[in-house]
């Protein structure tokens, strides 16, 4: 049973977060594209990434995405989006502990990178994804003053998403957004298996 | 330059994580649907359950989505993602402090979970959002212990999905895989619009 007291006190409380909901939305009036970072060791980086490029194909923007170290395997992102015109530019080695050639790595990561650097200049792309591109600059295989340079350079109405856990301190410095998504348990430690269409 | 050396170290430090990963993923046997929760107050909650989507449908599964909350406006995900065959509930009431009505939120959250209860109950389902569910627990809106037992008693290969700030212990309990997602940095605490593509 609800008592009038309740209902009211409920309306007063929702009234005060809409007032303050209004004025941060009212002193917020630039418009630009946004650097967005999901880091940290937790399951969604990724995900929030691809679901980002969901959004905004669905608002008709035209976006790109270039995959760092993923990419030998059955896609489910790969597979809906492209259908979208996504253009998708993925490294294509595997993981990189499955490769285990350093010099073949760095190859792969600079062609990618020619891909995003171009779309990184070009006013076309609304959005640009740079997935898993930490552990490109953590391993030193790309050059963080040339990336940081190609996104703070980039058109201003677009939209840059990086994922990957322990991102670079300079990179986190030009985010606008920043999110760390933390591990509290995972799946995969009770003994489930990574399953299609949740994990990749 | 790459120094042989280097080559060497990080090929035996790659092969290290690649032993460690095989090890893990052939502890990992067991094959059945998981309970994935994004809380905490960062961005990407919502985002990353679409992305689990967009993941799912380019596998060829079966999706429903309920939205608690949100659903008066312009909707990305729904507009990509419904071209695929993915069914959505929305409370479409818009968001609670901009109805304060209490009474008719609570009705709108019961029609939404009706849906819910009966895709929680449907084997043809592969995946099940119940995206913001957190925010209708935690106003008492829905009963917590009607929603364990539909999520619990799902069909054993569904998966299920639960976003929103402040996910209920009981909850959390059930759950394989949680990520808390923390707020680094806002833009819009820089003064940036919201806006079409990112945000919604």
């Amino acid at each position: 049973m609800e008592t009038r007291t309740n209902t009211e006190r409920h309306r007063q409380r929702q009234q005060k977060i809409k007032e303050r909901v209004d004025s941060r939305v009212a002193a917020a009036t630039e418009r630009k594209g946004i650097v967005l970072v999901f880091t940290g060791n937790g399951k969604g980086k990724s995900t929030a990434a691809f679901g980002t490029v969901t959004r905004a194909i669905g608002h008709g923007k035209t976006v790109g995405v270039a995959q760092f170290i993923k990419g030998q395997w059955d896609n489910g992102e790969y597979n809906t989006l492209h259908q979208h015109n996504v253009e998708f530019h993925i490294m294509g080695t595997g993981f990189t502990w499955e490769t285990q050639n350093r010099e073949e790595d760095i190859q792969a990561a600079h062609a990618v990178w020619q891909e995003s650097k171009r779309m990184l200049a070009d006013a076309r792309y609304d959005l640009v994804v740079l997935d898993e591109l930490t552990y490109m600059l953590a391993y030193h295989y790309l050059d963080i003053q040339e990336v940081i340079a190609s996104i703070v350079n980039r058109p201003s109405h677009q939209s840059v998403v990086v994922t990957g856990r322990g991102c670079h301190s300079q990179l986190l410095d030009i985010a606008d957004t920043v999110s760390e998504i933390r591990p509290v348990k995972h799946a995969f430690d009770s003994g489930i298996q990574a399953q299609s269409g949740i994990d990749w």
